[in-house]
């Protein structure tokens, strides 16, 4: 536990959480911070061209540990869904030229709310069931296209706060059902602990989804209180809130994941930090209150 | 239903939505409004007399829907739990006095957090299996009290962006799960829409309430957005926001559900409306969005 190289071989900077840097900086400053994976977002690949951002994470040596993100699959039009399915055949294409086959899924609110941080529409369409009967079908309609090109769709279930305006998965429970009628290297899950750290039934599912081999992705940062004024920028380092990291990671770890434990934290102070420094800060985070649980017993 | 008397019949205002009236004033401005009950917090009912807020209500010809809030269950020292639990006994002696079998219970947060709207604590206790467990346990030591007093005890899940800092019970499964060691006249369970709209599992679980007869309260108001920088006065008038009233109330009905509905509304806007016009935009919406569900099929 002392060897920093092996401490942090699982860990992995989400590029959201160094918002500031291009891709050039993150990769360089993860290597410098001796991770061995980072995550990255479809707004920095794009900025750096697709295959430039491939070669440059690949000579630095980095895994990537997923490609954020695809999804917003709710939309009530026809339009609105074609729309949405071929930006998605996309991101599986660029997950797969990134070299991850973990493409993360955010799926999407209510279609009124479905531009995020949008104000209430009294006549928007507030049928929930059915705007997650359209995730499941889109879904199925993505499968076949990821499988193809040996991308997975990782689905992310988002805070409760979150089912109107982003995404109408709100537990684990409910990403396995959707993933159920489908390969597990097809559909897998995400645990991020900022959305789920409080579902009662969060032992249970995670013990599920390493029995079903659909663990795709295992996030951290913390809960902190009071929430920011945007609920979305109200994460935190791990240690500074209520999640209970020792637990989560042992259920994690039980349930067989080897794979990375990327860091994503979206908070206008931690943007506001140099990278480095955010860099040195989770690290030691990483170490005191995450890896401990992530050592197999 | 054009004959208001009826409409209103079951409708009933919780005193926390007006919030600058007195308790007399609140009683008032109900009967003036034609609405069949009153939910009460403890607070009005201490400024206004125990005696003599009980005999107010009931020479106004109003039910009593509910008395809001025993609860914050989670102390992790005793005597954190001693005071708790004789609180929780004087609620109860309040509930039976005021003509109510129904106290609301909030069962509180991590014991770090439970100072409502406090500061994260580094050093709190994260532990939220420990935490819902001591609060199954206080729910058991009530019970015996609560059935000789002639008052149910109805467990109230939280939204989960409240877990950490005031209720550890975040959804009606968990709430039925905790209430099943007990008979259902001893512990009953909440439906208030701004906590559980969200939930995949609601239909079944409501109905599971139903069918075991622990349905002890429905309270509506809307999920509207952005969210409130204090999220907890982020409810709004029925109508404006992202809640499927028309599903959510057939499935209450369906579950045998006849008793009052509450409108319970925390948001500082409606605070600073005079209470009659409150009332006139509650009556107006809860006719509109909230009654055509409620009458069995």
């Amino acid at each position: 536990m002392t060897d920093s190289g092996t401490d942090l071989a699982r860990l992995s900077l989400n590029t959201a959480t160094t918002k500031r840097w291009t891709l050039a900086e993150a990769v360089d400053g993860t290597v410098r911070a001796g991770l061995g994976a980072i995550g990255l977002w479809r707004d920095r690949v794009a900025e750096a061209g697709l295959a430039e951002a491939a070669a440059r994470v690949a000579d630095a040596g980095l895994r990537v540990s997923s490609l954020c993100r695809g999804g917003f699959l709710t939309a009530a039009d026809d339009a609105g869904a074609r729309a949405a399915l071929a930006d998605n055949r996309s991101a599986v294409v660029e997950a797969a030229t990134l070299g991850t086959s973990v493409l993360i899924m955010v799926v999407g609110g209510l279609p009124a709310a479905s531009t995020p941080g949008g104000p209430a529409l009294p006549d928007g369409d507030r049928n929930l069931v059915g705007a997650r009967q359209r995730v499941a079908d889109r879904i199925g309609e993505l499968v076949p296209f990821a499988l193809e090109h040996g991308v997975r769709l990782a689905l992310e279930p988002l805070h409760p706060m979150f089912a109107a305006d982003r995404a109408v998965v709100s537990t684990l429970k409910q990403a396995l059902d959707l993933a159920a009628p489908h390969p597990a290297h097809a559909v897998g899950v995400v645990v991020d602990t900022y959305h789920v750290w409080w579902d009662p039934e969060l032992e249970a599912q995670i013990a599920r989804a390493g029995a079903q081999g659909r663990l795709a992705s295992y996030q951290v940062c913390d809960w902190i209180l009071p929430l920011a004024a945007d609920p979305l920028l109200s994460r935190g380092y791990m240690g500074d809130g209520y999640v209970d990291f020792a637990s989560i990671g042992r259920w994690v770890t039980a349930a067989g994941y080897t794979g990375d434990i990327e860091v994503e934290i979206f908070n206008q102070e931690v943007w506001n930090t140099p990278g480095d420094e955010v860099l040195a800060i989770i690290t030691d985070r990483y170490v005191r209150h995450v890896l401990p649980s992530l050592t197999p017993r």
